[in-house]
């Protein structure tokens, strides 16, 4: 039943999973793996899973442009929820193991450039060999073809591995940023810290669209979180670019910034306002820029309009 | 009976009746000179004439202070007719009087800048003195208290003067721009080619308040033809802005600009929508700036918050 | 000999001479008035005076539109420094004369308006006639042509009149601001907290011209102190804008600015860069503005242009 | 001889290999294939090489970023060449082999993604699997270790394989930038359609930065051409921007530009201005922005300061 089905990117064992199971419903959803985020997405497009859970940038490699890509373009989609999971790499090994006897070390190619100088300092002679996911790069030393995996700790009992070094990441902060995908539909109600996100195409070619663009929402008051720029696959020079900016679709500052931006662009995509995961404040609001100085200027042009308007 | 009333900067035989007379319905008024502005204005605060009929600018003189003042500041008013008049001015003596009898020369202070490389070229001696009015500068040459007035043509005949200067102004096209005033009402119908008045105050004298003021405007494609500081009375460096844009409050793109400023800015005063009185075409709209590319955006946005919205 | 000569606008007995008297050095020169603002800045241009003092503009009634005019054309002239007079109005009488016996007031236009209030409450009935300044009008009642003069307290010695009423000006704080304006010469050196002066034409009507201009001062983190539109005399539409801004033109952020200036804008007048009379403290300096900033800039630049620039 | 030696991303038989012997001096060079962009860019760093060969983007799949990280961080480098390749996909399989037969196809995980319509159509039950270059997969092809490779035509021979389909991309027009790298030397001269290149840091997360970054550039008429955004490593939603825009160092709009960007961003590294590989026209250039409007601009400015400036 696909309604308590969420999809999610496998195999099990990755971090993925981990933050997967952070969400406080995990525990009564059928979580299915699956081999790719396009995969995960498009069981969720065709109605076979309520929702999708993918990663969406890491603090170290960046977006994941698979994800990027799916959001942008084929059957939208919308963003339920974001998980922040800090990530920290061990090196697994099969038991009995040890660091002089590590000639080969495998991992997903995203992980591999977060433990660089980690591997140069400790491993400076092992190969490096990519795998399809960090668990998969488990499984390859379970199975004997490779010596160490780079993945989490939690990998480590799924695959019969032990720990042989913790935290071998080289930035202190990893973290990376998952979503929960679906099908689009009512957007949830304000918590007073959201966020918002959208893909926004540049139209012709013209000088400065991206500088009109983001006076949409500086107009407006609403501050930027992330902007990433991504091809169109029309050729090079042709961007699409994915935001999120704080604030959510119902307040009057995020949902007239929008307006303005389907106006002034080509075409945009709208993927869902939801609760921000990170603890930060959101940036002082900047004045007149309240759902309650929307409503007065509205009165008061009512006012203006029937010559009512008091200055 | 008020209602058919307009009041206007007298006396009668100025460039101000003049411009009144171009008004269709001019002929079915009681048009009522008065001494100033202030009085001319006044007299439609107290519901004791329909309009009042008052010059706002010169081409060459620049604003007309008491004008922008009043509608600045007291009981608010409301524009609903413009009026543009070229500016020719004659010099009027009395019959039999040649240019060499000319020692004195009467007008309005407004008009002698107007005619100054004339007067330095034809009279380089003769005495300027300063008059209330140009009709009333063509009285003193009536009473012989002075030799020759500068004053529309129209004036002579009714001062018992001659012409004996036409066309002496030293810019070849002088304008100056009048406003029919009123008490607040419902704004009249767009007709495709309209202006919109306001004054504006900035807030606290934040460095770039002005620059916010204009992004405003540029954001909705939404062009200024005349900005106008004044000062608020508040001392040196406390200024408002009379502001006319291009387009009808009853156009999206002007509303949400004037929603825009009131939200930002401490206090605005829309003074009015009303025809242009010039020929030119507006400018080329900026493409998203129509009233359907804001209601088309408004049902994207609908679609959007009930999750039908497809990009 | 015309290096000790100073013009003003006369009469004496005005604000404009109660100001230039503030000045040090004014105990050493001639102090000549003359009968209006082109006159005094004439002899200036003609080699006759070193410098002519005028006033530029009222808290209350705003610019002083024969000044600005004379500044943004013809010969150009520059300002070296500016005085700031707090405005107080008596009402001048003959020895002898009370209130009720008052039925003419003599002023200058502009001083007519900064007392309405009072007179409406305590000389309803009064007539006002223009004068060509308010000295002129306190020798109008000297001469019996008038009762009453509205002028500074320091004017009734001069035509042996006496003070009815002392702060007689509806503004609390009505000030005048003058300025000292000569040929132009070497600009003198900054002070910390100086001014500089400019005026600025919009090319084409471009929409958006203004706030292309506006954004120069912007992004160098220059503020505007003052901007006055003037028409340019080539027909209603047609305007320049007098500017005052913070800072010296020996100052990187200033001289960026007006070269940015006269790159995008079909003409730019330098009127002068001169200290501050107010007390106020500057704004706060943007990040990044400082001279020094600009030369740290400056020499990155040649570091990366023969490939010493590290990041 | 590191003078003459150019590394490149290997190995031999990619798209990078191909863009490479495009360069006009790639016949006089020891050109050395190596496992990865930080080990061919490395070699540079260490004098080993005189430039390395890389790729930046591609108009599917977006930005390389490892290349993107590498010029980012680290030893300084700079761009001296781009170069366009477009990018067409052959299926390699040994001899004899068809379409019935694939059961695994191989390509570096950038190469899947641009083939994925056609592998639904034509194969649409073969397992995909990574390899570490599309020449790597030919060679796993080789080796009876893949069915299939999708990689350029021109790997065929050198891996003893066939061409099965030709032309198979999904996107007619994918093209791949590539960059000729080098250590910072002089910039070289413009050619009148050149590009430059530069890593641009947001300082304090301040709401606006990227705007006023943005403003720099079109302050000056600067066209941007790319602007992809990266991590710092510092956490989520601290981000660089990588960004190309049109025009020169040695043209005074982009100098003026990066001077701006360098005062105001707390960090901005410069990586070159070489000649646009595209053949578009540049974007018309905006009024008062060659080098004579800035050279105007200085001589009016000098003008001004010592009392020559006229208007």
């Amino acid at each position: 039943m696909s309604a308590t089905r969420y999809t999610y990117l496998g195999p099990a064992g990755t971090f993925t999973e981990a933050a997967l199971l952070t969400l406080p419903e995990a525990g009564t959803r059928e979580l299915v793996p699956l081999a790719s985020v396009p995969a995960a997405l498009d069981a969720v497009r065709a109605g076979e899973a309520a929702g999708a859970f993918v990663p969406i940038e890491n603090s170290v490699e960046g977006a994941v442009t698979a994800t990027a890509d799916e959001l942008a373009t084929g059957t939208p989609l919308m963003i339920y929820r974001e998980v922040l999971l800090p990530i920290s790499f061990a090196l697994l090994v099969r038991p009995g193991t040890e660091l002089g006897d590590v000639k080969t070390v495998s991992s997903h190619p995203v992980a591999q450039p977060q433990v660089r100088r980690w591997l140069a300092a400790h491993l400076p002679d092992a190969l490096w060999e990519a795998a399809s996911s960090n668990a998969e790069g488990a499984r390859l030393v379970q199975d004997g073809k490779a010596d160490a995996a780079i993945a989490g700790e939690f990998a480590a009992p799924l695959y019969g591995l032990e720990v042989l070094a913790h935290d071998i990441q080289d930035s202190a902060n990893a973290t990376t940023r998952f979503a929960l995908v679906g099908r689009p539909g009512r957007v949830s109600s304000p918590t007073g810290a959201d966020k918002t996100s959208m893909v926004v195409w540049l139209g012709d070619n013209h000088p400065g669209a991206l500088l009109e663009l983001l006076q949409e929402f500086a107009v407006r008051g609403v501050n930027l979180m992330r902007i990433e720029s991504r091809p169109t696959g029309e050729g090079l020079g042709n961007y699409c670019f994915l935001i999120d900016c704080e604030g959510h679709l119902a307040e009057r500052r995020v949902s007239e910034t929008l307006m303005g931006l389907k106006r002034i662009c080509p075409q945009i995509r709208f993927l869902g306002s939801y609760p921000r995961a990170d603890r930060r404040d959101p940036a002082p609001r900047q004045p007149g820029t309240s759902d309650q100085d929307f409503d007065r200027a509205a009165d008061w042009l009512a006012r203006c309009l029937d010559g009512r308007g008091e200055s």
